[in-house]
């Protein structure tokens, strides 16, 4: 049973201290925050998923490579600068960070693992930095400090913890995001932290962290848009004492699920704050033959731009549902399609039902709007998060860089 | 030597004739067509490439079997429905315009080839269709009346002809075409018309025509959203008199020049023509590997929505180029690449070149914005094409479709 803990976030797991201050990477402004640290009081096992874009982030880059070592103790990460496209300076500045972080906190240089969000091309502002760090004041309480701190365009920050009970002993997931891709793409990057105290062995580690990205995260990479800093982080210390996790044992599968729980109330809450974004869209694909064709259909109905226009303006286009699901290439006949929107019956056997439009309009006047295909081909079943597509999301984005 | 007909379109090749009316199909307004024809006098060759959604309208699939034949002549086409996911009535509605359009011009019904925009999961209203046939006058000078009775949202008709002279003979090459994917959304449909009085040999024409598809309309494929309708037909029908052309014959070069400047200029005038478009985006891929890597990478920058609301806004802010490149995965070293925006040359091996930024921003406000990269690995080049993102384009997408 999985138990949410209400305010709970990335140091809800026990022996995780984090905070964050205003070094001035970001343009001042109330409570603005551009600078975090997360630290273990112990070595943690630490797994790890980075942007496949070609043009990755240095911070990415030394990040991966400390995370190879499967532990770690600490992530500092800022928010402004994306630390990318600055040539060989980037690697210097994200190691010269990590130095700063790990003196500050008092651990070794190569158990700090680094993340950066904000503009690509231009140099971290490195004396800010080295000012600045000496302000993280770590806490137990810190872990919304720490969301804030990643922060760009988010307008809120995105903390998750649920506890469970594995072999008698209670254990705690806990997490904080920021914005991604097309959602937030002036920042474009999408960037998770998540800690849990539970003892994980660290082959099923990176297992389950990859299972649960694949099933939140990477449903709403919706654009194709791949930032070139994206970065989730998980880190298990053992705080909570026991066994080791393995993957057949007692507890995998609790632990899998709190993860993907985590993960996947992350993912909505980043589709949820996206840009200008008025509602979120949920799309369920039920009938595939497989799971790797129905997260695909999914994908690119909460991906497709019109479908997102037309959630906005509450039309029910569902031709537009069809096109994105055509799109897809999965196997199905158009004659066996059905399509609900929020649980109202528009499409059965690939035609229009004779549906009351206003009802439909209504439905979509939610701050929730459910699209669920159903291909009947096979049983494989999958979502996929978006938000809708407003005038505010292209005046933000067309905005200048300056 | 290509010259570019003034006034040009579909019918300035000897022995074809168009024309248009209004049925009703689309909402009534001032000079509003929605049913056109295009015949040749006698039997032409003709190529086609449709659609390659799972979803087609029963328009495609007739007129790709019928295609197929290699002889045809000629297109009925309407605008304002799709006749698409409407079961088994769709190929129905097909056949019997492709049967009132044969018996209007007087040809056999499996000579006539068909093609539908507009709305999907509404049935062609047919009464209509066969009440307005019979008012399409043919005539020579019909092009441009055929043009505008394929249009949905576009906001002008897109014509181009050329001529040129094969073995001491002139010969002609015309189009018409109408909006397309993201660029169009609502209605969601490309249609393009190539007709040629050139004798051509059937194989070479479906050679011929693919290779000048993939150069210009795919290269407008910017959103991955395809329509269901998407057609483009090519008809040859050898009225300029002379010895077939052949792939490796006199005149196959001159022909293939000729076909992929029509081709590509109705291309771009799509893109220019684009939902709330105000500026042409032109995304020019240099130095690549192979010419299947410059295509991929030249698409993607045209297509991210971050490089086009960034065109907008009139931003050089070149690490979304950078970004939408690495997203391509295409072969390439960060440490080599070189942009430019219309010429001014902004980043140099990866890096900013300290550029006068307001003279970059009013290079940006022109109508045409060339966006050139070059990532010197190989000689490969590409260009794609796309349009910016305005908020004009979310208002009118957001619309109820009633």
């Amino acid at each position: 049973m999985i138990e949410v803990l209400q305010g709970g976030g990335v140091t809800s797991a026990r022996g995780f201290k984090a905070g964050g201050t205003y070094a001035g990477v970001k343009t001042a402004g109330e409570g603005n925050l551009d600078l975090g640290i997360l630290l273990s009081d112990r070595p943690a096992a630490v797994a790890a998923t980075f942007s496949t874009n070609k043009v990755v982030s240095p911070s990415v880059t030394l990040s991966r490579e400390r995370a190879a070592r499967g532990v770690a103790r600490a992530v500092v990460a800022n928010s402004g600068c994306a630390n990318c496209c600055v040539g060989e300076q980037g690697l210097l500045d994200a190691k010269e960070m990590t130095a700063l972080a790990a003196r500050h906190v008092g651990v070794e240089e190569e158990d700090v693992l680094a993340a950066s969000t904000g503009m690509i091309g231009v140099e971290l502002p490195m004396a800010l930095i080295r000012q600045g760090i000496g302000n993280v004041r770590l806490r137990e309480s810190g872990g919304s400090e720490f969301a804030r701190a990643i922060m760009t365009t988010d307008t809120r920050p995105k903390e998750v913890a649920v506890s469970l009970e594995i072999a008698g002993r209670r254990v705690t997931v806990g997490g904080a995001a920021k914005g991604v891709g097309m959602i937030h793409p002036n920042m474009a990057t999408m960037l998770c932290f998540i800690s849990t105290d539970a003892p994980i062995e660290r082959g099923f580690l990176s297992d389950a962290l990859r299972e649960a990205v694949d099933a939140s995260f990477n449903m709403i990479d919706v654009d194709g848009d791949q930032s070139t800093n994206d970065t989730v982080i998980l880190m298990a210390n053992g705080a909570a004492g026991g066994t080791e996790i393995t993957a057949g044992s007692e507890g995998a599968d609790a632990l899998r699920e709190a993860l993907g729980y985590v993960s996947t109330e992350l993912a909505k809450e980043l589709a949820r704050d996206g840009e200008g974004a008025q509602r979120l869209i949920e799309a369920v694909v039920e009938g595939a033959r497989s799971l790797r064709q129905a997260r695909k259909a999914a994908r690119e109905i909460a991906g497709s731009l019109l479908v997102k226009a037309m959630v906005h303006g509450r039309d029910p286009n569902w031709g537009r549902v069809m096109m994105a699901l055509g799109k897809s290439g999965i196997d199905f006949e158009e004659s066996q399609v059905d399509i609900f929107i929020n649980d109202i019956h528009i499409v059965h056997e690939g035609k229009a039902v004779a549906y009351l439009r206003d009802a439909v309009v209504s439905a979509m006047s939610v701050p929730d709007v459910r699209i669920r295909v159903n291909v009947n081909t096979g049983s494989a079943v999958a979502a996929a998060w978006g938000c809708d597509l407003t005038e505010e999301y292209v005046t933000f984005n067309s905005a200048y860089s300056t």
